[in-house]
């Protein structure tokens, strides 16, 4: 047996391939090069996981790569008809964002909830203006995302006592099907977005869906940019339909200093950082060093992505 | 049996106490007539929680109110060695602020870790700047205060992953002694301080204490300004000895326009509002109202202070 070529969408090394040294032929190509190199690669290993490069280069026949891995938890920028319908296995990086990102939504939850955006801005004018804040216990959270990230973010809210209802594609056990998603927002006091960027998610959040909410409401994504229609939000927070709003992901990323997002009141923008804790790129290489061991080894792939669904399968979910 | 008199130590109506018509005469005073009116009156209701008034007009002999509550969690303002010596019973808002406080603080700790202060700032400029932030599983506490408020706070940071560890004044089952605060503090990602204020805890906080922190550590104080030493934390934010600090509660409240806190790098300044959240007045009131009723039945009071150590005894310590 030759040994694997392991084609890296990145021009920078990856962390940790070097555990490979001797077991695996590493290269690397960047967009403009990555059509050229995927028919001689076993293994393509999108580190870029912001590029579109993959949709576009690959090839309808002949040889490609008999596994993808993508170092994110989405795989919307990889996913095209040939690749779904080829026999290529895809994985993402399950088990490296989940914690951090329901870390972070817990944060702005609390944010708003205690008012702290105000407050760092008072603090900026030297003005001491004591307001009533919420009390986060007992509140009522619905998480639109019945994946990993989805139900991390509601271990972490339900532990902090918000009364949390999770939201997948079809109903199963404690989660509710997306018929019951409007009359859960109408009671919600956190919306928050942890689902993929499917053909049916894109654009579900409109104005439609906010105006459903509360005038206490906030809401917050996570997931990918275009699940949210960004002026139907800027609008509903203009007009109050809604209390706040956070975005980490964007229609366009980088968000660029033109935007008109970066000053809609009550919206917090952040730039897709919500599941990048410190040493993230080392564990999501060590992740890919442990997969490639046992894929060398003729082992199966866990969690491989379901081409029909657009996702990796759910754990109760039969496949 | 007279009517008894309830005097209330406020401007304002205090909510609620239109329950007790028929059962209490209740009064207003406020800190210019105090004095001249505790020696008619059986029970003290300190509303206004910021005043010294009850210290400057406790009378040394003579008539005086049997029993002082006060709707905050901490006594200190209230407490001198003729209260202390006196027969009269004082107790404190116990059981509301804790949760609501204790929310406070997970959103500071979850703040400073997803560095939201920053995001704010850069969205205030409309630059996009991804940046890795901390995971807060797995990092370290000391909560310095063993009573309500710190439990509470320990509860809900553990139930975020954090390991927690709480300081009182006496080591005792789980509970670390002060003795033990320094080699903590030295290890600790965040040290919360929800301690009473007391002669044996004023300034506790102060140049040496903050040298012994690592330099990644964030400082956070919801107990009383005293606590701390403005000026050295001040310091130690400037000198990058640690890494932010919050501060709820000052030396002086309402802190001044001219205050230097306001703008000292790393230092995120809240006008006491931590345990507030909407409709903890009304909470205040009613927890009186049943009190009262229990007082006026021959009932004890539960939690009394404990006038030698200066703070309400804690569940597990013997009285």
């Amino acid at each position: 047996m030759t040994t694997p070529v392991i084609l890296v969408l990145d021009t920078d090394p990856s962390p940790r391939l070097g555990r490979l040294t001797g077991r695996a032929v590493v290269r690397y190509a960047d967009e403009r090069t990555l059509a050229g190199q995927l028919a001689d690669a076993d293994v393509l290993l999108v580190w870029d996981f912001t590029s579109d490069a993959v949709r576009e280069a690959w090839p309808g026949d002949g040889p490609r790569p008999r596994w993808v891995h993508t170092a994110s938890a989405g795989v919307d920028r990889l996913l095209c008809p040939e690749l779904a319908a080829s026999p290529t296995v895809v994985t993402n990086a399950r088990g490296v964002f989940e914690l951090p990102i329901a870390e972070y939504v817990a944060g702005l939850v609390l944010a708003f909830a205690k008012d702290l955006p105000r407050t760092l801005e008072l603090q900026r004018q030297r003005r001491w203006r004591h307001r009533e804040t919420r009390g986060l216990a007992g509140s009522r959270a619905v998480v639109v995302g019945a994946g990993p990230v989805g139900r991390e973010i509601m271990r972490l809210l339900h532990g902090l006592g918000v009364q949390v209802a999770l939201v997948g594609r079809t109903a199963r056990r404690t989660i509710h099907g997306i018929e019951d998603l409007d009359r859960l927002a109408a009671g919600a006091d956190w919306v928050v977005c942890a689902a993929p960027l499917t053909e049916e998610t894109r654009g579900m959040f409109d104005a439609r869906f906010f105006g459903l909410l509360q005038p206490s409401a906030h809401f917050i994504n996570v997931g990918r940019g275009p699940l949210t229609v960004e002026e139907d939000l800027a609008d509903a927070l203009r007009r109050r339909w809604i209390a706040g709003a956070a975005l980490d992901v964007f229609q366009e990323e980088p968000l660029g200093p033109s935007s008109p997002l970066w000053d809609v009141p009550g919206l917090l923008v952040s730039p897709h950082m919500s599941g990048d804790t410190a040493g993230w790129r080392d564990r999501l290489g060590e992740q890919f060093v442990s997969m490639y061991e046992r894929w060398a080894a003729g082992e199966p792939l866990p969690d491989a992505v379901d081409m029909a669904r657009g996702y990796p399968p759910s754990p109760d979910v039969p496949s």
